[in-house]
């Protein structure tokens, strides 16, 4: 089995002397008389140009890797791939396919996420823990409860939120099983809190069994700035049983250039659909970020062929649901920050817009302000509009 | 104490507004009326625009972060600099002021490791396995023991090699032991063999450990592949007291676009000098890859000042030593790949070719080729040229 490669390049590079480079570059890297004897060996390290295109606007080179020269892992994967290729000017990784077994599935995953939730086909909503920094675990808890009893089905702490003294990571979900636990008694829903979980790696792990052992049903991991290895781990472990949610901060450092790095597609779809996440945040076009919708689109579809949860974030609120059931389907986790916290009559009046929202859709109700009955929606969309 | 981050924006960006947005966003995000019992906490947590300049490329922006915002790790620091932001658009980090005490000093250093050697001033010679895959443990030690013999300081494991059947990282490192073992007994010269240690995170710190436990001297790591994270317990770990050589594997996947990503001083000059790497490989401007010097100097400077070894790379060969050491001096490890494996007379060659231009460098010998007697030098001159 081989791991295609696209490298895209603007005009003026020579791309098959690029493509050349990175096939023996990134495998074998030279080789000469002495080692003869074992040139067959040394041949099936050797990457492979199997096709070269060239356009109006630049040229793409297809390269295929043996996958008997890295681990079946992501870490070993990107230091084949691009490694040191990446400092060699302009190049970008504008698709990757793997072979289906290679790296990981889910270990919970969309279906089984659905399963916990009993939630089996309207998209869930899921709120962000804001301020991001400065409350207390009591803030969080008395925040998760209105939102939670409003019917909220997941929460997690924003990404920038380490284990700080003022909010412990550990008193932060102490604090929130009460209001999980409260829920299940008082209505039988189960509510998840992805809990973030920071540190050295080997803390991390450390940490994140504990916090699991201790009754934690879902970790956020801000995969790129702690390492694929750490996610590796994470989802390699039976005790881990509980999804893990995937954040793409610092995606943009790797992503957002023009002609270097690798499209988002690859690091928010394919990395991480291989690397072991059940749910993947990514940018949604709706926000102030400038994304791709088409980028964004293949981020889904990629996920999705995986058992991964999509979770388009940023500029999520309750009036542009119509758009964004078009834009993705129901099988969606729809992530709302300001679009839940900062409704003009509170966080839980953010949460029972949304699904005012979802039963006027499914009804075939307008959202224009003159036709909205009066209620949370209709304050949502006279705060951010409707589409 | 504060942390201190330059971001640039290219003409067009308003960057009064974007440094706005990156005070607030990157640190307590939102609040409202609901907090404002709190609001002194979250004061606290907020970052401050301390300056901005404009000129006639662009804009920077000088933003102080809270260091109590992050535990004092790489990880958690990077989140909280770029995590969101960095999908935001045009806008690069070009520096990155840490508090001394921040993040981890070098366990060995530059120092250490010329204690370890015994080698107080001259500039240390290193060489790469070549070719990269498909060499059997015993190839390892064939080649090794003929650059060691032939007097060379240390030899590292080529970034792509992971852990492979056909050279599994345990057999490489046990062959290549029985080298270290013969040099030490037959001259008491140590020599260090940096083996990459790969795998998920949990995996590649138990096997960082064996390896040490079984007689490593020196550990290579893709700090930017595997993650910050687990550098950092590499480095805290008290077991593990070896030097730790940073490899910039896919470095430029984050500094080279021009926008938007992070400068290469900062990724490797700062980040690994706080991270706990004892030496930093990186791209050296006499190589093929677009290497700026004065970007160069920069990281060179950063991590001598934190006793961690500059560890320049590409392009290095025995002419061009002269030019090295006027522009480095001699406080560096010399990491020739090709210059040393590809030599006309073989690998040892290779090294006694430097060997012979650091002696005629002392003795203020002209490299040119009429001027230089026959032997490795000459052969070396001959083949890659002089500076």
């Amino acid at each position: 089995m081989t791991i295609e490669v696209d490298y895209r390049f603007p005009l003026g590079v020579d791309v098959h002397k690029q493509a050349k480079m990175i096939a023996v570059g990134q495998t074998v890297g030279t080789w000469d008389g002495r080692f003869s004897h074992r040139e067959e060996s040394l041949r099936a390290h050797l990457a492979q140009v199997v096709n070269v295109v060239e356009d109006d606007t630049g040229s793409t080179a297809t390269i295929h890797f043996p996958e008997s020269n890295v681990e079946g892992d992501i870490a070993s994967l990107l230091t084949m791939i691009f490694g040191k290729y990446s400092m060699a000017g302009q190049g970008k990784i504008i698709d990757l396919r793997l072979p289906q077994h290679y790296g990981k599935e889910p270990t919970v995953g969309m279906s089984g996420i659905r399963e916990r939730l009993g939630v089996p086909h309207r998209p869930l909503i899921m709120a962000i823990f804001k301020p991001a920094l400065g409350l207390s675990p009591e803030d969080h808890a008395l925040i998760f409860s209105q939102v939670a009893h409003a019917g909220l089905d997941i929460i997690k702490d924003d990404e920038i939120l380490p284990n700080l003294d003022i909010a412990p990571t550990k008193k932060r979900l102490e604090a929130c099983l009460e209001v999980i636990h409260e829920v299940k008694a008082k209505t039988g829903r189960t509510v998840l809190y992805a809990v973030n979980v920071t540190g050295s790696a080997e803390d991390l792990i450390k940490n994140a069994r504990k916090l699991v052992w201790k009754g934690a049903n879902a970790l956020l991991l801000n995969v790129l700035t702690y390492g694929f290895s750490v996610l590796d781990t994470l989802a390699s472990d039976p005790e881990i049983n509980v999804p893990i949610f995937a954040h793409p901060a610092f995606a943009g450092a790797l992503c957002a250039a023009p002609h270097t790095g690798l499209a988002y597609s690859v690091v928010l779809g394919t990395l991480m659909a291989h690397g072991g996440a059940d749910a993947v945040l990514y940018p949604a076009h709706y926000g102030s970020l400038p994304f791709d919708p088409q980028e964004e689109a293949k981020i889904c579809q990629i996920l999705r062929q995986r058992n991964v949860f999509p979770v388009p974030s940023a500029g999520i609120h309750p009036g542009i649901l119509p758009q964004v059931i078009q834009d993705y389907g129901p099988d969606v986790i729809l992530n709302a920050g300001t679009g839940i916290m900062d409704h003009p009559e509170g966080p839980a009046a953010g949460v029972r817009a949304f699904f005012e929202a979802w039963e006027r859709l499914q009804g075939g109700g307008a959202f224009d302000l003159a036709s909205l009955p009066e209620g949370a929606l209709k304050r949502a969309v006279e705060k951010w509009g409707s589409a």
